[in-house]
């Protein structure tokens, strides 16, 4: 099942998309339950917003072993986790803004995994079952600021501007993450061809290192990490970050001069 | 003024502090207006909170030179910057359960500024008005994780586990944060005796800092940094963090096993 969040007509709503446009609108929020209102939205009516307000993201380093290689890193020993602020989320459409003073500012096609149940010590064979489901993260990264952060241990800022997390278009509820494609294309050229069989810490094993230290809630974000291929963006360029059996999420970049205007 | 968030008769209020231990209980979040009730309740008859419910809590390395020279770490060229998931976040007097293998788990006492107006692009000189208050913090961290996260140049389960932020007991609303005395405690010893006119980057720069690159909200805390005088914690102990104008924070360590019966 696909699940979008939307606006039309000034208020917003979730609902479930159906393989022919129609979204079948519900009462609440998806992780409370599913229950149709009986009103029916068509997707060319309606924007399409992140799939949660302002949730909270965790971040995955170095989780693709061909992408620790290219930025000259050893596969890690534990989970390489960080936080982005709630702030950092867009959906699908809305534009990245290209900071004023950015010189390396990097695309990261990933995963995203939403949490369903409220988590804490979950065994890796019962972690599925608390995932509501899986969407398409773009986890951007300021290189500069990422490594200057990271020689005193720590990373926020560098993975934190404002628009740098777009996140969806639809939460799809059934599917297997252990084995989907994962495609980035910058202007329509693909340059991250990975493969979720490939993650160092698969999900089920994200969940239970998570639950081990802190209790995970619903709507919880987790960017599982990017494979090899990332590189620079600049204004004017689309991103886009399609896996399989989710869909594509499109997003410009725009320069923050043209986001002010 | 001193804000408190309290529980009393099963259900949850905000009211003000005054100096005869009599609270005013106010009709909504302190973020929103100041409106009191007409309800008054006392303080020995309350149970009392954090001052805000699953915040966003943004935290600061190395923001005090000797706490910086302790840990043989250069001063750093910016602010060091991370988070602590909301779900750190505990009150006055409730546990902060030690880790089944915990190794090496430190206090660190800090001033932490609560956020009132949402700031973005705010100058020094004006970051002040975005202010609500300020209370005592304890960034609670196990060191042993945080070396190894660290050494990916990313931190958060290190400074992330459920319990590990001590914040409260009030929020002081009219206080000066460039120069306060903080001292904590552990079982009643002296353990760090600081003044916030050592940090390296004050109240206003960390504001104007983030903002730069982020909105802040209402509601967000930034825990600005430990002066020097870290160490162990272990189940049985009491620490308590005070900080002058506002009040002492008192936290009990328990054993895990202990947290679970």
């Amino acid at each position: 099942m696909k699940i979008v969040r939307y606006s039309i007509d000034g208020s917003e709503h979730y609902g479930i998309l159906g393989s022919d446009g129609n979204i079948q609108r519900l009462k609440c929020s998806p992780l409370e339950a599913l229950h149709p209102s009986g009103h029916v939205d068509t997707l060319e009516s309606v924007r399409v917003l992140s799939p949660f307000h302002r949730p909270r993201v965790f971040g995955l380093g170095y989780n693709y072993r061909a992408h620790s290689q290219e930025v000259g890193k050893s596969t890690p020993t534990l989970p390489v986790l960080f936080m982005k602020p709630s702030t950092t989320v867009i959906g699908p459409d809305a534009a990245i803004v290209y900071p004023p003073d950015g010189e390396n500012i990097h695309f990261e096609g990933e995963l995203t995994v939403i949490i369903g149940k409220e988590a804490r010590h979950v065994s890796e064979s019962d972690a599925l079952r608390y995932v509501f489901g899986y969407t398409c993260g773009n986890d951007v990264s300021d290189r500069v600021l990422q490594r200057r952060e990271s020689e005193y241990g720590c990373l926020l800022m560098g993975k934190g501007y404002d628009t740098f997390a777009p996140i969806g278009p639809v939460v799809e509820t059934d599917i297997d993450p252990s084995n989907l494609h994962l495609i980035t294309r910058v202007n329509g050229e693909v340059r991250q061809n990975g493969n979720t069989a490939d993650l160092v810490y698969g999900v089920p094993a994200l969940i239970a290192y998570l639950s081990k230290y802190m209790t995970l809630l619903p709507g919880d974000h987790i960017m599982t990490g990017t494979p090899a291929g990332v590189g620079p963006i600049k204004p004017g360029d689309t991103i886009e970050v399609e896996i399989e059996g989710i869909g594509v999420l499109r997003n410009r970049v725009i320069a923050s001069v043209d986001a002010e205007s």
